[in-house]
């Protein structure tokens, strides 16, 4: 198809897939004569793959880039896009706090992984961002919400659990790879999306009980 | 305190602080000589909520302005502090896809919210988000992740509960409506964060297990 049918068809206008194409997004049509390239239903997947990750997902140009040439390298494992899209999706903030709180907070992250019995590197990109948010919620004197990292800490595991399980059924590879890209970057929209509308729920109950009780 | 020690005492920046000023996010300091301005322990606070919502949260300077001016006003309440934190971590995503599978996805969210007996408004920012990562799911053939939608909205289910009951031991509305700011900004980062965690362990496991097997 022409890249008209191709914008038609995915609803991206042609200025965005230029664009693309100029990032190394999306691989180049076949030029079949020196004024017509053409474009295969690849690359309708491939623009949905895009703003799925830019729109709905929330990630930078430049970080869906990035996750998108992990999964066109050739050595691609689900296991190694797992890493590729965790990085992608986490914001690394500067240090913030003093260093005292900033090692107490580095303390309590470390007894709570090992209190869920969990095995991962330091380095992992979410343990960072939860000793900031250890950090903030010390410094807002918000001692309230860090009682509840524990209940957030059960659900996450029994999350990522059941994500692998369904992981296991999918059939290709190349499927794996893309589905453990999207779980991450669309699991995390789902679930925050999900806390919105569970929030609200419990937050009117809540209200409604105190307005009759 | 001088400028210069507020500076100090938070790590923000002087020409920051500036800019939150202009920006009517921090209220300004007294002027208490014709080249003196003053500032208070209050201000210190300020600017560590600031950077709670920015850096931590990751919420762009003019949502992170729009939730700073709620807390500020008035009449606001905790309930109220909820729908506007809720509406500026929400991302509303041009819609994508066709009709027919839009009006699937819709009826698919819709089905969810009975199922877990949630009385919620269709405008509810989730809501939106969610019928989004549905289509994405159908447009990239994930459908082994559309199955997990019900594990989410369950942990994400007993999760507001347990922070809607965190909350309720808070003393002070000021402190409330602090509260339900950061546990939905900060909360959401916790979260995602302690998926990176969880997911990393699952992930080592069961390729460990695959290799020993």
């Amino acid at each position: 198809m022409r890249i008209g049918e191709l914008a038609r068809r995915t609803g991206v206008p042609v200025p965005s897939i230029k664009y693309y194409t100029r990032e190394g997004m999306l691989p180049p049509g076949e030029r079949i004569s020196p004024n017509q390239v053409q474009y295969a239903e690849s690359h309708i997947r491939r623009l949905k793959l895009i703003r799925a990750l830019t729109e709905v997902g929330g990630l930078s140009i430049a970080a869906a880039a990035e996750v998108l040439a992990g999964i066109d390298s050739p050595g691609s494992t689900p296991h190694g896009m797992l890493g590729t899209a965790q990085a992608a999706v986490s914001k690394v903030a500067a240090e913030r706090g003093t260093d005292e709180m900033w090692e107490c907070a580095e303390r309590e992250v470390a007894e709570l992984v090992r209190r869920h019995d969990w095995a991962v590197r330091p380095e992992n990109p979410g343990w960072r961002t939860l000793v900031q948010v250890v950090v903030a919620y010390h410094e807002l004197d918000q001692g309230e919400l860090l009682g509840l990292l524990d209940r957030y800490a059960q659900a996450a595991g029994s999350l990522a659990a059941a994500e692998l399980a369904a992981f296991d059924g999918v059939p290709s590879l190349d499927a794996q790879i893309e589905g453990a890209v999207l779980g991450t970057v669309l699991g995390d929209a789902a679930m925050a999306a999900l806390r919105r509308i569970a929030q609200e729920d419990v937050s009117r109950r809540v209200r409604e009980r105190s307005q009759t009780g």
